[in-house]
């Protein structure tokens, strides 16, 4: 694979791109995606592992919500992992990722993942080169056991934002009072850290042995519909289909 | 490390072992593995997962009671792992496994493990030879990561037994009452399927990148030395200690 500069890759929508159909477009792929994830969940064959990375006010929840708003919920879980709880530091970094990987049949949504422990705790050097290193090599791992022993597929994001565009939404989160919940001095505080941030994911998208899906997300329309399209020809690969009773219609 | 080939290992104590002294021993290492437990849990600085593994009645049970019996309830926990549930099915085969690795300052008692999935599985063709290869190459990265990421000592023993030896185990279990709730006919069908196991135990041995402790265990007696003498020498390589008030008595 080719090695990802991430200051090369575009963070705004093709110039082409336009937004109303966009928008219409991702309203369809999120029916589908509905649709076969009800499939995958009546079949119990196959599993799907969504990890949403990002910088903070990159559009991890969003997406979210938009792409899988047709799923129903027996059929999805979305977990934010957060600042490790004092048992979860007690046990190896995976043991709290691990426990909540899809079963058969199932998605399963990380906002925020297990690679925040080659990112946030190495950009504050709460862990040195040598110990990150050692973590990528084990989520390669991991992720392998994942797709071979579960046949779990994983798609991984990188939610794309300029660092302007980035700061206008955080200062959003200070004024439209539908996002303020979301709001935290400290997230200034970690964008002016971006640099290290930017070194450190691309150390982490290069060295993954499983692909990252680079998303541009400047633009809320473009960034949903990207995401949508990739995990619906995912999901349609898989062929899902609901179960039938063989003799059916025999009596 | 030498290959291990179990039949030229015996199952016997060495002639000279004195059986009224070994026993005595053994009741002085498992209070000093008593107390020692209790340092770790205070200190929660290092964790110790105990993998117990042996054919039907190698007295895998038995070990955990007598090598452990002076250990606090909130220092150690034990998992006898049995066939999974349906929701263990729908994961990785280390799913189960990693939900119950211990935490810093705690022991993991694991009666059978993970390694069953490399032989009870193998044995009767529920894997093939390319899945055990590739789930023995997890095992050991699972392993690397306990010990890497979490200061995890992971002792590993095999429960050394005859198969004449079982044999008259089994039988005992018939008649003795406070064992006839071990009995299962289906334990003798397994008997039969003996060098299979023995074959693939010694794949998962000489395959292991950790060390396997081969346990002498055809007298209960001797083989409850044995392991409590491996478990009291880690636990005081480790030094545990009462973390202490530094400034205590200074007023």
């Amino acid at each position: 694979m080719a090695k990802i500069i991430l200051s090369k890759i575009s963070t705004q929508p093709p110039k082409n791109a336009d937004k109303k159909a966009t928008i219409k477009k991702t309203e369809e792929l999120a029916e589908k995606i509905g649709l076969m994830s009800e499939m995958m969940y009546a079949e119990k064959k196959n599993s799907l592992l969504v990890v949403l990375q990002g910088m903070d006010a990159s559009g991890k929840d969003g997406v979210a919500k938009s792409v899988f708003m047709n799923c129903p919920a027996l059929c999805i879980d979305a977990y934010a992992f957060k600042k490790p709880t004092e048992m979860e530091f007690a046990h190896d970094f995976l043991w709290r990722i691990h426990d909540k990987v899809p079963a058969k049949g199932q998605i399963k949504l990380f906002i925020r993942s297990h690679y925040e422990d080659i990112l946030v705790q190495r950009v504050h050097q709460w862990i040195d080169d040598q110990k990150a290193v050692a973590r990528l090599e084990a989520i390669n791992h991991f992720e392998k056991l994942l797709l071979e022993d579960n046949d779990t597929t994983i798609l991984k994001f990188y939610l794309h934002i300029s660092h302007e565009r980035q700061m206008e939404k955080l200062e959003e989160r200070k004024t439209n009072p539908a996002l303020q919940w979301k709001y935290k001095a400290t997230d200034f505080d970690e964008s002016k850290l971006w640099d290290k941030y930017m070194r450190y994911y691309e150390a982490a998208i290069n060295g993954s042995d499983l692909k990252w899906h680079i998303v541009p997300s400047d633009m809320r329309w473009y960034r949903n519909y990207f995401v949508a399209n990739i995990v619906h020809d995912t999901l349609n690969n898989l062929k899902p289909a609901f179960p039938l009773l063989l003799d059916a219609g025999k009596d």
